[in-house]
């Protein structure tokens, strides 16, 4: 085969890859991961159905391949909101930007719930390949170290240490209190500040001037 | 009908949802909410399949109910842990013993889960009945509102908004980390111990004693 050839056949390749991570996308989230057959994704991204089995192993690879997706796109996106003049502002401010993020994706979040809970088979392929816990944001934790060298944010524990919690807090709002307690978002912010607060108080080497 | 009677029949009534019940208990979790039929435990409890809707609704009203025994049952359960020395200790261990009580629960709690993520109608009936965000134990309450009265424990905030945060956080690093994401439950406990301690810090008037 010519080299020409080759890439050409890699950008087939991608961009059905993408037209068929495209259609799952918008059929999972319309009729549930359930209902949404492997034939209507083919059809819908016109790519022959059993390059899904190739390319992707299944349906299950190809929700574990969308949120692959959705990860790499968060992290090389840019924070929502500018930088802080203090390390609780900011820690307010991320916490909050991610309760937003989260809640535009609130049916995907809520099909990989399900899936993990439900399918023992869809839960190890997942943990071969990633792992829950969100990690913390590369941005935000930029941001941090910004704030540690400036001696503002001050602590034997390291950046990531500091900021996980946030991470595991500010996702769990969303879950148990929007998602299953049908609490209105602005009473889960209100608390989400008094929490963000509270606990980044002990590092915020400025909580005395404000 | 005699007085004597009607106590007769409450006491039938009584006796016939509690083996309902356990009946129901023990077939979720052997195998599974889904899997289990009402007739299946109308026959496991020696009562007719007709009184589970009479009683409870049908499996859903079951479940609920299932859950909110257990709920009571844990509020008038004493603290597996005996007084701390300090507010951060206190916290720590409560943290832990909630990990441990949890876990000792896991495929309830999963249950739980998926039937608010999945079935609408469950949801529903779930939550006219109860909230999922677990309210703070109240014997925790009691005994950090010792410590306030003591002037150990200082804060605007009242001791249930000091204390609620601890609750929710806990109950996500079960259902993330050691459901989700199979870490240790040792690690998580050393990590748990790590973000309760920075948290309380801000509440502990004896932090620079320790």
């Amino acid at each position: 085969m010519s080299q020409k050839k080759t890439v050409v056949r890699l950008n087939d390749r991608a961009a059905s890859e993408e037209r068929l991570l495209n259609a799952a996308e918008e059929l999972f989230s319309k009729i549930g991961y359930d209902r949404a057959t492997t034939r209507e994704i083919a059809k819908k991204s016109d790519v022959n159905i059993a390059l899904i089995n190739r390319y992707f192993d299944g349906k299950q690879g190809l929700l574990i391949a969308l949120l692959k997706r959705k990860m790499e796109r968060f992290k090389i996106e840019q924070l929502s909101y500018p930088e802080e003049a203090t390390v609780t502002k900011e820690a307010v401010s991320y916490c909050a930007s991610k309760i937003h993020g989260v809640c535009q994706d609130l049916s995907f979040v809520k099909i990989i719930f399900v899936q993990l809970l439900v399918d023992p088979k869809f839960s190890k392929k997942f943990k071969e390949q990633l792992t829950f816990s969100q990690k913390v944001n590369p941005l935000f934790l930029e941001r941090m170290e910004k704030f540690r060298k400036a001696g503002k944010l001050k602590s034997s524990r390291t950046t990531e240490e500091i900021c996980e919690p946030l991470e595991l807090y500010a996702f769990s709002c969303v879950l148990f209190k929007i998602i299953m307690d049908n609490e209105p978002k602005d009473v889960v912010l209100k608390n989400l500040k008094n929490f963000v607060e509270d606990y980044i108080y002990r590092f915020d080497a400025d909580r005395h001037k404000s």
